[in-house]
């Protein structure tokens, strides 16, 4: 893939701001023009509501909103669009599987220990609500999950394995498909938090086999506001919406209701609509691409940026080292420095926008007694020049302030 | 105010369609293109996150989610800008108050009995869920709201009175200052559905002593998918989030998460950046015309339609009668034709776009034996010339269909 030629696709690249080296995209992406235009054809040309009114709008409207849901489950493998719910983010999505589905008191659910905080809180609000039980799966100082760990916690209380895909702080990839397989032979269904694995390469829901998948479409080039859960058949009916009412239901009376079938049980009010039809858009660049591009050029640029920076002694790496087991993120420390300092003096310094802090992992950071990361995460539109830049930046901070 | 000068600010007025006849107001409204652009600036020049990365795009977003923040917030005479939580309609807010407010089993909540489901479903979940009660004031024939029936249902179990301020359907408003000072008298905090008050009159949140007041930006020229909660000082602070993760909460721990003040608390994971922007282009929109005119506005249009057709044996006005106590709805049927024909016809055959139906307040239209009624709502863009001939076409309709 060429950055270079994608590059122009994206307006800020034209802009007075075009020399910025933009690094923070496991927290959001840039769009694309194709995107932002998808987003105003609704604005301009039919902007109304779906599935409520019967006038030529809102057909319209519900149309694209079809062809948007088909796209971004033919992304992820999964052949029935009715199994993709449309969320305002991938948090939602997980809190409403945590607070929606049928647990009884002293259920456990099974995370790993490096959970962002959308994997997190809502597995503690549901311990002091309704008296889940949480369990964590340590994982060991190479940043590698253990299966053997993993095994062992698939204890007979356990109703549910939620865990982070690929972590948004060391870049790591749980082992899917062991990891699915163990559970299932135990009947344990398999909730996979995918905000930083389906934007960077490809997944096939069907293939892996997982019950439910959550992401946001703004890490992968979407508008802002858009996330997604897919369920496996079955799931989705067992679900008790987190938020109801109208378009959510059948006819309603004053003692009951009768929630729609999936998606629209869990798509109650008016959508973000110019979302949900951006979000299409988004799918089909990023296919257009190619996943697999994707994921070489992001293993690339990490490669080059970890080549150039594993080897300087104030520079500390989070864990492990080999780039191509950290997707496209690459955190780390140096010496004497915060990581906000590092953070800030390397956008005044050089440009650079990167994320600083605990990445909303705060019991990862606590338990191992690190102050927090800067971290610099790669996507389509970076190119080895910026990645070089950034280097040259690294290195010149460390020149300067490193104790 | 000029609403053929307003119309050159709305694309959809430039573009092929733009002799549509668009009465669907009440469902969605259209978007400026100051909204547009908004919307667009974001997308262009700063499409990073808010509240999060200490980078320049990250803190320009910031900035602009706060003057936005300050823009709602003096929309509805809110000194205090956290008091305002932005949710992604107001389906979602109401949700967040039904299921977050701590209330105990066997407390009661009081309805009318014509809300909308997104006040209605909530409350039915939390029965289910919590054995929380919920009762309603009956509205009599009239389709004004009774307040003795009122006065006599504030029982000492009441800890919530939740209502439609206006309600979607017969565009009446209820008498909110009279409902408030009762509620209070006995303590008892007052939740208004704000989604069909807010775009339509002025507002002032503090010198009606409201607690709690939810809309939808998209229903008053502002983005697709955002909502509002506002509430009074010390309200949101009881209240637990809906949608736990990050941004939400302060350091977490693995036993513990402390939420942070409101409105971050409300506010976990990536927000609608885009729309949350446009929503301070929108409310400043509305300014700009100033809120007593957009209601002179629309009950000029509502007089007009209500004229032009309250004398036809065969159409049937939904009561009240008089058009200055149903804002900017009209809601009728056609005698011995469905709701839905009428809106299809309509639009065929003078591209005229209304809802049909029951409008998400099916126990309403169930317990009073109505299947349904055609709804025409206006706006700002709404010409008398446009609504001439709506009066003609449903003429025409009850000349050639009608029994």
């Amino acid at each position: 893939m060429d950055a270079e030629r994608l590059r122009e696709d994206f307006p800020i690249y034209s802009s007075q701001d075009r020399d910025i080296i933009y690094l923070d995209n496991a927290c959001q992406t840039f769009r694309p023009r194709q995107v932002i235009e998808a987003m105003n054809s609704y604005y301009a040309d039919f902007p109304a509501c779906g599935g409520r009114s019967v006038h030529r709008l809102a057909t319209l409207v519900s149309l694209k909103l079809d062809e948007a849901r088909e796209k971004v489950a033919g992304f992820i493998g999964c052949s029935d669009p009715d199994r993709i719910v449309f969320t305002k983010n991938c948090t939602e999505a997980l809190n409403l599987v945590a607070k929606g589905y049928p647990f009884k008191k002293g259920d456990a659910v099974l995370t790993t220990d490096m959970e962002h905080n959308s994997n997190h809180v809502p597995w503690l609000q549901m311990s002091e609500r309704a008296e889940l039980r949480h369990r964590y799966v340590a994982t060991p100082s190479s940043g590698i999950f253990d299966v053997q760990a993993y095994r062992g916690a698939l204890m007979p209380d356990v109703r549910m394995v939620s865990m982070v895909h690929t972590n948004n702080v060391t870049g790591t990839t749980i082992p899917e498909k062991e990891v699915i397989e163990l559970a299932h032979e135990r009947n344990i269904p398999v909730m996979l938090d995918g905000a930083q694995s389906v934007p960077h390469r490809k997944i096939d829901v069907e293939a892996l086999d997982v019950d439910l998948l959550t992401f946001s479409v703004h890490k992968m080039l979407g508008p802002a506001g858009v996330g997604v859960l897919y369920a496996k058949e079955g799931m989705l009916e067992r679900i008790e919406p987190l938020i109801g009412g109208g378009g959510g239901v059948g006819t309603t009376d004053y003692g009951s209701a009768e929630f729609l079938p999936p998606p629209e049980k869990f798509e109650s009010g008016l959508q973000n609509y110019s979302g949900i039809i951006g979000s299409g858009a988004a799918v089909q660049y990023l296919e257009s691409i190619g996943m697999d591009e994707v994921r070489e050029h992001e293993a690339r640029l990490n490669t080059l940026v970890t080549d150039g920076l594993k080897d300087i002694e104030q520079v500390s790496i989070l864990k492990p080292l080999d780039p191509r087991l950290r997707s496209g993120v690459f955190s780390f420390n140096v010496r004497g420095m915060s990581s906000h300092d590092v953070a800030m003096i390397i956008d005044e310094m050089a440009k650079v926008q990167m994320r600083s802090g605990m990445h909303c992992v705060h019991p990862f950071f606590l338990s191992r007694n690190i102050d927090g990361c800067a971290r610099a995460s790669f996507y389509v539109y970076n190119t080895e020049a910026e990645c070089k830049r950034f280097v040259e930046a690294v290195k010149e901070i460390v020149d300067t302030f490193s104790s």
